[in-house]
């Protein structure tokens, strides 16, 4: 029997109504013939609550005790779909991370799937349930509850269809596919029918906010197809598929805006080996990402280091920097949070030349100035002032795709 | 070094901060000098939004899912207790029913400890962490989550105290202890310096809710001794404490009143043998706990039978009756919730006879009427009507106590 894992995030299952509503879809697909587990997010606003409590008690609360508490909200949401989903006559049965042994590392907030025990889980389809199993959440080697970070259920999701070898992985939310930009930033935005992974990982690291990153690895890694879809419509999404040679067509897939980095520049660095290990070794210790990366040789032997990090991380990364400074001998930090990455992506451009020209054009057309620069074999980032953000979106959409 | 175990009930941890003045008062144990785990409830009113949400799903939700879904309500306090004891420099870990293995047998909402597994208990103390543990709940030996029951927090603390040989365990609540009877309705009514585990049983289960009758079971059984005190003053409490000479000088310690019981009456029952076991038996199954039964011998062969049961269970013990209506013969069911059930208890009683003569006369005087009538070594009850049941615990403490 064909085997579907469906996820469904935070706004298909916040409110009672919409749980059975949830429950409806789920057990369609059951009836229609298919084995189904079913991935569900918190509540939509119940994390944020949680952490609201959190924060009332401390600032920079212990992420082990965080995880503890917010890997509940999940928990509330299987009971629930489980209970709606027997109420309508479809039997169910809910688990939690350590009830079938999602195992991650232990780095709390943002913790990675090890592995998986899927003996529960399989069971319980034989007997014709529908397995509803908590995202965002695993547990340690040692039992500890982990939780994946946001947007972590889609990760638990692609890592069960992985694990289980499920036919696809259908990821439901309020939007109906990847599209080609932000359809709120550029009216002209158009959904796209399919897209390879490796393009969906250049989009999705910058700033597409459909799918998280991780859980597009995992699908690439395992060749899991992702149907990424509305829970509100039986419109087909796009799905997520390996690259063919019909994609290599088009030049440019998609124009990403990502408004969630900060940028920390060192100014002024002695420019001798070994620098930029004494800085980035402890910025990964403290499981913060670092993207974007640039230093520029100078004329009389220091340089100006810049890097992007993740917004919600840069007071952390900050505090890093400040003690590192003395050892690096730099002359001072700056940071700017008002910044956007924008980004071309396309598997087509591995064959086409031209592409960083253009847009760079098109840029100096809207006057809009260039902090950062980065690529990669399929993408061009550009950093920009965040004011500029929407008017290079439209520009850039405009250019390439329209 | 002396360890304590305390419990914290749902009122001591209602608001942010509640529970940072129970940190303040755990912090002040350990500083002087005890080892200390901490069990914490659910914060007031939680347990009851998780239900209603189940029951806008379904009237009568699946029990397991039940359980998955109300046992999110202490994992959220022990992540709070835990983050605000170390926001005031107090290491502390919280440990979860699954984590500590809290195991339990599979009675779904209302789940009997069996064992629990210390090691990681012992080893965060010898660390010199604060242990905070979730109350009311545990795992089945499938790792199903599973809840004790409305209480169920206590109980989780005696067993805790028992397991670990702790010196003492201290229940927190807003009462400052076991009181003759209740000071809302009887103005008369005193703190009790101490009371044997026994007499504690029969007030516990006779309706004065201080301690979940289980969990003084389990404090006798271990001999634990028990502390009941107020979360909101430094007073001392009461002590349950095995029975000693001196207790039995005072006749009756205490009068209870229990108004959660609903009586069903089978009305002109064939009296012949079999039937109490054919009735009895599948109410059982469902864990539904009878209280009293009383049947009356009668000249025409048929008999009324009448038994009591937890108010909440009583239209899942109805409806069981009514399936074996065919097979028992009975001419007719009679249900009334309206009933109250008033005991005096005192281990004095076991050397003292006319307390119970005492009692009905009192009744008696006051004009009101006895439905049933059970009595123990220590304890004599009379189900009334709910209507006169303050009026009978004033006259019966004014009687034996003051």
């Amino acid at each position: 029997m064909a085997l579907l894992v469906q996820k469904y995030g935070g706004t298909s299952v916040a409110s009672i109504e919409r749980i059975k509503q949830v429950a409806a879809k789920v057990a369609a697909a059951k009836r229609a013939g298919k084995d189904v587990v079913v991935v569900v997010s918190a509540m939509a606003g119940e994390t944020n609550r949680l952490i609201a409590l959190a924060q009332e008690i401390s600032k920079l609360p212990d992420e082990r005790e965080k995880d503890v508490l917010i890997a509940t909200g999940e928990q509330v949401t299987v009971a629930l779909l489980s209970l709606a989903l027997k109420e309508i006559g479809q039997p169910a049965r809910s688990y939690l991370g350590h009830q079938v042994r999602i195992e991650t590392d232990n780095a709390y907030g943002k913790a990675c799937i090890l592995s998986i025990d899927s003996t529960k889980i399989v069971e319980a389809l034989k007997t014709g349930e529908v397995v509803v199993i908590a995202g965002f959440q695993g547990v340690d080697e040692n039992d500890n509850i982990t939780t994946l970070g946001r947007g972590g259920s889609d990760t638990s999701a692609v890592a069960l269809a992985a694990f289980l070898n499920a036919d696809a992985c259908e990821i439901y939310s309020d939007v109906e596919g990847v599209f080609t930009t932000d359809p709120r930033i550029c009216p002209d935005a158009r959904k796209l029918a399919k897209v390879s992974y490796d393009e969906m990982i250049e989009l999705a690291s910058t700033g597409a906010k459909v799918l998280e990153i991780r859980s597009v690895e995992f699908a690439k890694k395992f060749a899991v197809p992702v149907h990424v879809r509305s829970t509100f419509t039986e419109l087909e999404g796009t799905w997520l598929v390996e690259e063919d040679d019909s994609m290599s067509d088009v030049l440019v897939s998609g124009v990403a805006c990502d408004k969630n980095e900060a940028k920390i520049t060192l100014l002024r660095v002695p420019d001798r080996p070994g620098l930029a290990a004494q800085l980035f070794g402890p910025i990964a210790d403290a499981h913060i990402v670092v993207d974007m990366i640039i230093q520029n040789a100078s004329e009389d032997g220091t340089t100006d280091m810049t890097f992007t990090v993740p917004k919600a991380d840069h007071q952390k990364a900050l505090a890093i920097v400040e003690r590192a400074l003395p050892a690096v001998h730099a002359k001072g930090i700056k940071v700017d949070t008002e910044i956007a990455k924008i980004s071309v992506v396309g598997v087509g451009m591995r064959t086409h030349a031209g592409v960083a020209a253009k847009m760079f054009e098109v840029l100096a057309r809207e006057q809009i100035n260039i902090q950062m620069i980065s690529t990669s074999e399929i993408k061009i980032s550009v950093v920009i002032a965040a004011q500029h953000a929407d008017q290079a979106v439209r520009a850039l959409h405009d250019a390439f795709i329209r």
